[in-house]
Protein backbone atom coordinates (compact mmCIF):
# COMPACT_ATOMS: atom_id res chain seq x y z
CA UNK A 1 0.00 0.00 0.00
CA UNK A 2 1.39 3.33 -1.39
CA UNK A 3 0.22 5.64 1.55
CA UNK A 4 0.27 9.09 2.04
CA UNK A 5 -0.99 11.68 4.64
CA UNK A 6 -0.11 14.88 2.35
CA UNK A 7 -3.21 16.04 1.33
CA UNK A 8 -3.16 14.45 -2.67
CA UNK A 9 -6.32 12.63 -4.45
CA UNK A 10 -3.27 9.32 -5.34
CA UNK A 11 -2.63 8.46 -8.79
CA UNK A 12 -4.86 10.07 -11.49
CA UNK A 13 -7.48 7.99 -12.31
CA UNK A 14 -8.39 7.50 -15.77
CA UNK A 15 -10.99 7.40 -17.89
CA UNK A 16 -12.85 10.32 -16.58
CA UNK A 17 -15.76 11.83 -18.63
CA UNK A 18 -16.24 15.05 -20.19
CA UNK A 19 -18.43 17.87 -19.49
CA UNK A 20 -18.76 20.70 -22.22
CA UNK A 21 -20.57 23.67 -20.11
CA UNK A 22 -21.79 26.14 -21.87
CA UNK A 23 -22.86 29.47 -20.76
CA UNK A 24 -23.25 33.52 -21.33
CA UNK A 25 -21.38 35.95 -19.92
CA UNK A 26 -23.30 39.13 -18.82
CA UNK A 27 -23.28 41.09 -22.19
CA UNK A 28 -24.59 37.58 -23.87
CA UNK A 29 -21.58 36.09 -25.52
CA UNK A 30 -21.87 32.41 -25.31
CA UNK A 31 -19.01 30.77 -24.21
CA UNK A 32 -17.67 26.66 -23.91
CA UNK A 33 -15.15 25.04 -21.50
CA UNK A 34 -14.82 21.36 -20.74
CA UNK A 35 -14.88 19.93 -17.58
CA UNK A 36 -14.44 16.19 -15.36
CA UNK A 37 -15.42 17.57 -12.05
CA UNK A 38 -19.41 16.90 -12.72
CA UNK A 39 -22.36 14.65 -11.22
CA UNK A 40 -25.58 14.19 -10.86
CA UNK A 41 -26.65 15.63 -7.59
CA UNK A 42 -30.41 14.82 -6.85
CA UNK A 43 -33.14 12.35 -8.88
CA UNK A 44 -36.58 14.41 -7.57
CA UNK A 45 -36.08 17.13 -8.89
CA UNK A 46 -33.22 16.26 -11.58
CA UNK A 47 -30.03 18.46 -10.68
CA UNK A 48 -26.83 18.38 -12.30
CA UNK A 49 -23.37 19.91 -10.52
CA UNK A 50 -20.38 21.09 -11.48
CA UNK A 51 -16.86 22.09 -10.24
CA UNK A 52 -15.86 25.17 -11.83
CA UNK A 53 -12.37 27.32 -10.90
CA UNK A 54 -13.20 30.57 -8.96
CA UNK A 55 -10.45 32.10 -11.72
CA UNK A 56 -12.41 30.58 -14.74
CA UNK A 57 -14.27 32.57 -17.46
CA UNK A 58 -17.02 30.14 -16.87
CA UNK A 59 -17.61 30.47 -13.12
CA UNK A 60 -18.47 34.35 -13.69
CA UNK A 61 -20.58 33.32 -16.60
CA UNK A 62 -22.75 31.08 -14.75
CA UNK A 63 -22.63 33.13 -11.20
CA UNK A 64 -23.98 36.15 -13.22
CA UNK A 65 -26.55 34.91 -15.24
CA UNK A 66 -27.69 31.82 -13.56
CA UNK A 67 -27.99 29.23 -16.16
CA UNK A 68 -25.44 27.03 -17.83
CA UNK A 69 -26.16 23.97 -20.18
CA UNK A 70 -24.15 21.12 -19.24
CA UNK A 71 -23.17 18.65 -21.79
CA UNK A 72 -21.85 15.21 -21.71
CA UNK A 73 -19.25 15.74 -24.87
CA UNK A 74 -19.71 13.25 -27.77
CA UNK A 75 -17.47 10.63 -29.96
CA UNK A 76 -16.53 13.39 -32.60
CA UNK A 77 -15.74 15.95 -30.26
CA UNK A 78 -12.14 15.06 -29.17
CA UNK A 79 -10.77 18.22 -30.98
CA UNK A 80 -13.36 20.79 -29.47
CA UNK A 81 -12.32 19.27 -26.23
CA UNK A 82 -8.74 20.34 -26.95
CA UNK A 83 -9.67 23.35 -29.02
CA UNK A 84 -11.92 24.78 -25.98
CA UNK A 85 -10.06 23.57 -23.33
CA UNK A 86 -6.63 25.67 -24.31
CA UNK A 87 -8.25 29.21 -25.16
CA UNK A 88 -10.31 31.42 -22.82
CA UNK A 89 -13.69 33.09 -23.57
CA UNK A 90 -12.32 36.10 -22.01
CA UNK A 91 -9.85 36.56 -24.89
CA UNK A 92 -12.48 34.57 -27.89
CA UNK A 93 -15.21 33.99 -28.62
CA UNK A 94 -15.07 30.03 -29.13
CA UNK A 95 -18.03 30.01 -31.10
CA UNK A 96 -16.71 31.86 -33.66
CA UNK A 97 -13.32 31.21 -33.32
CA UNK A 98 -13.85 27.45 -33.74
CA UNK A 99 -16.98 27.17 -35.73
CA UNK A 100 -18.88 25.37 -33.34
CA UNK A 101 -22.39 24.23 -34.28
CA UNK A 102 -25.13 25.08 -32.06
CA UNK A 103 -28.88 24.59 -31.63
CA UNK A 104 -31.55 26.64 -29.88
CA UNK A 105 -31.87 26.11 -26.52
CA UNK A 106 -36.00 25.82 -25.46
CA UNK A 107 -36.10 27.10 -22.07
CA UNK A 108 -33.11 28.94 -20.57
CA UNK A 109 -31.01 31.68 -22.97
CA UNK A 110 -27.63 29.65 -23.59
CA UNK A 111 -27.18 27.61 -26.61
CA UNK A 112 -26.94 23.56 -27.37
CA UNK A 113 -24.00 21.94 -28.57
CA UNK A 114 -24.52 19.94 -31.83
CA UNK A 115 -22.40 17.05 -31.43
CA UNK A 116 -22.77 16.18 -27.72
CA UNK A 117 -24.06 12.85 -26.66
CA UNK A 118 -26.96 15.17 -24.37
CA UNK A 119 -28.04 18.86 -23.68
CA UNK A 120 -29.16 19.43 -20.27
CA UNK A 121 -30.32 23.32 -19.71
CA UNK A 122 -29.82 23.94 -16.06
CA UNK A 123 -31.45 26.82 -14.15
CA UNK A 124 -28.67 27.87 -11.32
CA UNK A 125 -30.37 26.73 -8.12
CA UNK A 126 -27.12 26.89 -5.88
CA UNK A 127 -24.18 27.99 -5.40
CA UNK A 128 -21.98 26.59 -2.84
CA UNK A 129 -18.02 27.27 -1.76
CA UNK A 130 -15.76 24.29 -1.83
CA UNK A 131 -11.91 25.10 -1.51
CA UNK A 132 -10.66 26.79 -4.92
CA UNK A 133 -13.97 25.64 -6.82
CA UNK A 134 -17.51 27.15 -6.96
CA UNK A 135 -20.10 23.95 -6.77
CA UNK A 136 -22.83 25.36 -9.33
CA UNK A 137 -25.83 22.75 -8.70
CA UNK A 138 -28.67 23.32 -11.73
CA UNK A 139 -32.01 22.16 -12.29
CA UNK A 140 -32.72 20.24 -15.62
CA UNK A 141 -35.43 22.15 -17.11
CA UNK A 142 -35.20 20.60 -20.17
CA UNK A 143 -32.75 18.16 -21.99
CA UNK A 144 -32.02 16.56 -25.33
CA UNK A 145 -30.77 13.78 -26.83
CA UNK A 146 -29.34 13.65 -30.71
CA UNK A 147 -31.03 10.75 -32.78
CA UNK A 148 -29.59 8.11 -33.54
CA UNK A 149 -27.29 8.49 -30.05
CA UNK A 150 -23.96 9.72 -30.11
CA UNK A 151 -21.77 8.04 -27.63
CA UNK A 152 -19.99 10.07 -24.75
CA UNK A 153 -16.03 10.84 -24.88
CA UNK A 154 -14.20 10.34 -22.34
CA UNK A 155 -10.84 11.59 -21.16
CA UNK A 156 -7.96 8.86 -20.83
CA UNK A 157 -5.42 10.81 -19.32
CA UNK A 158 -5.63 13.60 -22.04
CA UNK A 159 -6.22 11.41 -25.10
CA UNK A 160 -10.04 11.61 -25.93
CA UNK A 161 -11.97 8.26 -26.30
CA UNK A 162 -15.18 6.29 -26.35
CA UNK A 163 -14.55 4.05 -23.04
CA UNK A 164 -16.02 0.22 -23.62
CA UNK A 165 -15.93 -2.67 -21.13
CA UNK A 166 -12.93 -4.56 -21.24
CA UNK A 167 -12.99 -7.75 -23.48
CA UNK A 168 -12.11 -11.23 -21.07
CA UNK A 169 -9.08 -12.10 -21.88
CA UNK B 1 -33.29 15.45 -31.71
CA UNK B 2 -35.34 14.26 -28.99
CA UNK B 3 -35.96 16.57 -26.77
CA UNK B 4 -38.02 16.69 -23.44
CA UNK B 5 -39.20 19.71 -21.49
CA UNK B 6 -40.38 16.99 -18.81
CA UNK B 7 -37.43 17.46 -15.80
CA UNK B 8 -35.29 14.24 -16.87
CA UNK B 9 -31.72 13.40 -17.32
CA UNK B 10 -32.37 11.98 -20.95
CA UNK B 11 -31.25 8.80 -21.33
CA UNK B 12 -29.33 6.97 -19.21
CA UNK B 13 -25.58 7.60 -19.47
CA UNK B 14 -22.94 4.31 -19.30
CA UNK B 15 -20.93 3.57 -18.19
CA UNK B 16 -20.71 5.63 -14.59
CA UNK B 17 -17.77 5.33 -12.49
CA UNK B 18 -18.73 3.48 -9.02
CA UNK B 19 -17.45 4.64 -5.50
CA UNK B 20 -17.47 2.59 -2.51
CA UNK B 21 -18.62 5.24 0.33
CA UNK B 22 -17.44 3.97 3.47
CA UNK B 23 -18.12 5.39 6.86
CA UNK B 24 -19.28 4.18 10.30
CA UNK B 25 -22.54 5.21 12.22
CA UNK B 26 -22.59 7.10 15.33
CA UNK B 27 -22.35 3.56 17.39
CA UNK B 28 -19.36 2.65 15.41
CA UNK B 29 -20.58 0.40 12.79
CA UNK B 30 -19.04 0.60 9.79
CA UNK B 31 -20.46 0.81 6.33
CA UNK B 32 -20.46 0.78 2.80
CA UNK B 33 -22.20 1.71 -0.21
CA UNK B 34 -21.64 2.02 -4.15
CA UNK B 35 -22.49 5.51 -5.39
CA UNK B 36 -22.04 6.94 -9.02
CA UNK B 37 -22.64 10.25 -8.16
CA UNK B 38 -19.21 11.48 -6.79
CA UNK B 39 -16.52 14.28 -8.48
CA UNK B 40 -13.51 16.11 -7.44
CA UNK B 41 -14.81 19.46 -6.16
CA UNK B 42 -11.48 21.59 -5.08
CA UNK B 43 -7.66 20.91 -6.02
CA UNK B 44 -6.11 23.18 -3.15
CA UNK B 45 -7.23 22.07 -1.06
CA UNK B 46 -7.64 18.33 -2.27
CA UNK B 47 -11.91 17.81 -1.63
CA UNK B 48 -13.74 15.05 -3.01
CA UNK B 49 -17.54 15.63 -3.28
CA UNK B 50 -20.48 12.32 -3.49
CA UNK B 51 -24.26 13.04 -3.22
CA UNK B 52 -25.77 10.62 -0.85
CA UNK B 53 -29.82 10.37 -0.63
CA UNK B 54 -31.08 11.52 2.82
CA UNK B 55 -32.98 8.47 3.22
CA UNK B 56 -29.60 6.26 3.01
CA UNK B 57 -28.21 4.77 6.11
CA UNK B 58 -24.74 6.48 4.85
CA UNK B 59 -26.00 9.69 4.92
CA UNK B 60 -27.15 9.52 8.75
CA UNK B 61 -23.67 8.06 9.20
CA UNK B 62 -21.65 10.91 7.61
CA UNK B 63 -23.95 13.38 8.74
CA UNK B 64 -23.18 12.18 12.25
CA UNK B 65 -19.73 11.42 12.67
CA UNK B 66 -18.49 14.08 10.07
CA UNK B 67 -16.17 11.69 8.09
CA UNK B 68 -15.93 9.35 5.37
CA UNK B 69 -13.58 7.08 3.15
CA UNK B 70 -14.21 7.74 -0.48
CA UNK B 71 -13.00 4.64 -2.38
CA UNK B 72 -12.87 4.22 -5.93
CA UNK B 73 -14.34 0.53 -6.32
CA UNK B 74 -11.23 -2.09 -7.87
CA UNK B 75 -11.35 -4.49 -10.52
CA UNK B 76 -12.35 -7.39 -8.55
CA UNK B 77 -15.20 -5.69 -6.84
CA UNK B 78 -18.12 -6.60 -8.79
CA UNK B 79 -19.58 -8.99 -6.65
CA UNK B 80 -19.37 -6.75 -3.55
CA UNK B 81 -20.89 -3.52 -5.55
CA UNK B 82 -23.64 -5.99 -5.97
CA UNK B 83 -23.81 -7.09 -2.18
CA UNK B 84 -23.29 -3.48 -0.83
CA UNK B 85 -25.87 -2.13 -3.02
CA UNK B 86 -28.88 -4.32 -2.40
CA UNK B 87 -28.94 -3.85 1.53
CA UNK B 88 -28.86 -1.19 3.99
CA UNK B 89 -26.60 -1.02 6.84
CA UNK B 90 -29.65 -0.46 9.22
CA UNK B 91 -30.28 -4.64 8.90
CA UNK B 92 -26.87 -5.88 9.00
CA UNK B 93 -23.55 -4.74 9.25
CA UNK B 94 -22.07 -5.30 5.75
CA UNK B 95 -18.43 -5.53 7.05
CA UNK B 96 -19.48 -9.00 8.43
CA UNK B 97 -22.18 -10.27 6.36
CA UNK B 98 -19.95 -9.86 3.54
CA UNK B 99 -16.51 -10.52 5.16
CA UNK B 100 -15.46 -7.15 3.68
CA UNK B 101 -11.24 -7.03 4.19
CA UNK B 102 -10.50 -3.89 5.48
CA UNK B 103 -7.27 -1.96 6.54
CA UNK B 104 -6.55 0.51 9.31
CA UNK B 105 -7.12 4.30 8.67
CA UNK B 106 -4.38 6.26 9.19
CA UNK B 107 -6.04 9.82 10.15
CA UNK B 108 -9.63 9.00 9.80
CA UNK B 109 -12.09 6.62 12.01
CA UNK B 110 -13.43 4.79 8.80
CA UNK B 111 -11.85 1.79 7.82
CA UNK B 112 -9.96 1.57 4.06
CA UNK B 113 -11.52 -1.15 1.77
CA UNK B 114 -8.67 -3.30 0.25
CA UNK B 115 -8.79 -3.88 -3.30
CA UNK B 116 -10.16 -0.57 -3.72
CA UNK B 117 -8.19 1.34 -6.81
CA UNK B 118 -7.89 4.05 -4.24
CA UNK B 119 -8.80 5.09 -0.38
CA UNK B 120 -9.03 8.94 -0.11
CA UNK B 121 -9.60 9.49 3.69
CA UNK B 122 -12.22 12.52 4.12
CA UNK B 123 -13.11 14.74 6.60
CA UNK B 124 -16.06 16.69 6.18
CA UNK B 125 -16.07 20.34 5.30
CA UNK B 126 -19.29 21.01 4.10
CA UNK B 127 -22.97 19.52 4.20
CA UNK B 128 -24.79 21.00 1.05
CA UNK B 129 -28.86 20.23 0.48
CA UNK B 130 -29.23 19.33 -3.10
CA UNK B 131 -32.88 18.20 -3.83
CA UNK B 132 -33.50 15.03 -2.70
CA UNK B 133 -29.94 14.26 -1.81
CA UNK B 134 -26.92 16.35 0.32
CA UNK B 135 -23.67 17.12 -1.15
CA UNK B 136 -21.05 16.17 1.29
CA UNK B 137 -17.54 17.66 0.61
CA UNK B 138 -14.99 16.07 2.08
CA UNK B 139 -11.32 17.62 2.54
CA UNK B 140 -8.88 14.32 1.59
CA UNK B 141 -6.60 14.06 4.42
CA UNK B 142 -4.75 10.94 3.75
CA UNK B 143 -4.70 8.89 0.53
CA UNK B 144 -3.95 4.92 0.09
CA UNK B 145 -2.95 3.23 -3.81
CA UNK B 146 -2.32 -0.35 -3.31
CA UNK B 147 0.58 -1.88 -5.10
CA UNK B 148 0.47 -3.12 -7.90
CA UNK B 149 -2.20 -0.57 -8.64
CA UNK B 150 -5.65 -1.66 -9.21
CA UNK B 151 -7.98 -0.58 -11.99
CA UNK B 152 -11.19 0.76 -11.44
CA UNK B 153 -14.30 -0.14 -12.00
CA UNK B 154 -17.26 1.22 -14.05
CA UNK B 155 -20.78 0.43 -14.10
CA UNK B 156 -21.91 -0.49 -17.70
CA UNK B 157 -25.76 -0.42 -16.93
CA UNK B 158 -25.67 -2.39 -13.84
CA UNK B 159 -22.08 -5.03 -15.31
CA UNK B 160 -19.26 -3.76 -13.53
CA UNK B 161 -16.01 -3.83 -15.85
CA UNK B 162 -13.04 -2.23 -16.60
CA UNK B 163 -13.67 0.81 -18.81
CA UNK B 164 -11.15 1.05 -22.09
CA UNK B 165 -10.48 2.92 -24.69
CA UNK B 166 -12.64 1.67 -28.04
CA UNK B 167 -9.50 0.28 -30.34
CA UNK B 168 -10.28 2.49 -33.67
CA UNK B 169 -11.97 -0.66 -35.75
Amino acid sequence: MNSSKAPDFGRPHSPEWVIMVVSRDAQGKPNVMPAGWGMHCSGSPPYMAVSIGYGRYTYRCIHDTGEFVFAWAGEGQAQLVEQTGSTSGRDINKFEEFNIASSEPTVVNVPLLDGAASNLECRLVHEYESGDHAIFVGEVVASHQPEPPIRRLFNFERTYMVAVAEEPS
